[in-house]
């Protein structure tokens, strides 16, 4: 089985490539990106630079592949000031990885990251059976691709499973195009033992996950038995800004709260999340806010 | 107001473009198919030839235009046959379609024709909160579209409506790519005296509107206050095959009942439907039996 890792130069796309190399029993790993991707130290990985929104480089980028791992995407920041490259990219070329597999006279298995985006407003509470309603351009088009996603396996060749990732941490500082960048830029701040003003009050609340976590499920889902083309929502720890303030500062003083009412509502404000349905196929978050950070210190 | 009726071809359209004659207080009509269109008698009304999945062919057609009635699109049958060309029309030149319209720096106004083929498998009954979960290719980008149709008002210049059409009753014989074909041919088989063979049982049940009812409710969408990118379902009379071949046959033994499981699921097992949202802005179906059948043997 040969792998097929997009995006793989971004922060979960490494956090993923080493989360493969931990695992012997796998096979040869692809790895692109639009930048070529650092490859570990193992002869099972390559690393390959090609544009995703090139139909060929799409088929050349497949040739020989039996599974995707699919995460490249223009962020939701980014996707929100440009819905032309959101439709590009995380539309239309996503698009054309499943119809270039549908295509083929093989069997071929699609994991896609999508994203809590979909569910736009939040209700009382998130469970399985929330309908999702996006209200911005990158939780449209993720949503429109688990659509079309659900319609390939009666096609025929393609398999595929959609996982709605929570907010992912500690992405670097300064990773473009995210507006919940703050929930990272508090574990940069704590581990360099500088003061931070959070965009968001005490008590905000989030849906977190280490990128070791996230890695580990996507690849737990590139080995699970028959897709079906569903989609599930990921377990993820909900966390209080001012917990999480006080487990990862020695002195709770350094932080200071500046709440932004539309970043608050957006990304401040996650109810409990039942995600019964991704739990019973083994996806898991990181236990508990200790083990949270732990994951997070130790790197993906 | 200028107003573009894409489809204007076609069953629907025709019918749309009747409606619009009826109303003398309405701006110039501009029908577009990809063969000409027939139109009115009546000077306000224009038609072109164009195929919308030429992006000049968009531009053009929507130079000058205010508000748009979306129908072209390749029908179920059609579109599960042939997915990339479904994906050609049903999702991507109706996404240029409002990306166009969104582009320019005047407001517009957008009627999507969708479809109750979002839900796909349906429950024990269907009303404003059925989540749908498209299991065809034509229902999967129509549920695209929708969620798109939803994005664009925030964007700031389109204003959107998606209404889900019923099975819309009676369609020329032969009309091609329609799986739900026998809802019409019964009722061309009634007027001509012709035995019919149905491909469902007597217990069957079918969501239906005449194209006369259809069209005005298209019309009403058109002139409704501010639109803001969501999706009504329509409200749609629900017939038992048995009830509707006492009503449409002097004889009822002119049919025959051949169930194909396959049909039967797809449709003709349609559960109570509940539509107060559409209802309280003032969509309607054709009251009742009665009123259905006359709305068809009139004609739109």
């Amino acid at each position: 089985v040969t792998l097929l890792v997009t995006g793989a130069a971004g922060f979960i796309g490494q956090a993923v490539a080493r989360a493969l190399a931990r695992r012997p029993d796998l096979g040869p790993v692809r790895l692109l990106d639009r930048r070529a991707p650092i490859a570990p130290a193992d002869a099972r990985f390559s690393a390959t630079a090609a544009d995703l929104t090139d139909p060929a480089a799409v088929a050349d980028a497949l040739d020989g592949v039996d599974a995707v791992i699919h995460l490249a995407s223009i962020p939701g920041g980014a996707a929100e000031a440009d819905p032309a490259l959101s439709r590009a990219v995380n539309l239309d070329a996503t698009l054309r990885l499943l119809e270039t597999l549908d295509a083929r006279q093989r069997p071929s298995r699609f994991i896609y990251a999508s994203s809590i985006a979909v569910f736009g407003r939040l209700g009382a509470q998130v469970d399985d059976d929330t309908a999702p309603e996006p209200r911005l351009v990158y939780g449209a088009h993720k949503r429109m691709v688990e659509i079309a996603l659900a319609d390939f396996p009666r096609r025929g060749r393609v398999q595929g499973l959609a996982l709605r990732l929570p907010g992912v941490v500690a992405r670097p500082r300064g990773d473009s195009g995210l507006k919940s960048a703050f929930m990272s830029d508090i574990f940069h701040a704590a581990a360099d033992g500088e003061a931070y003003t959070l965009p968001v009050g005490p008590e905000a609340t989030m849906w977190l996950m280490s990128a070791r976590r996230v890695a580990e499920n996507l690849v737990h889902a590139s080995g699970l038995g028959e897709l079906d083309g569903g989609t599930l929502t990921l377990p993820a720890l909900r966390v209080r800004a001012d917990e999480l303030v006080a487990a990862l500062f020695a002195d709770p003083a350094q932080v200071n709260y500046a709440p932004d009412p539309a970043l608050q509502a957006g990304f401040g404000s996650y109810p409990p999340l039942r995600t019964p349905a991704a739990e019973a196929l083994g996806f898991r978050h990181d236990g508990d806010l200790a083990g949270l950070i732990a994951a997070v210190r130790e790197g993906a």
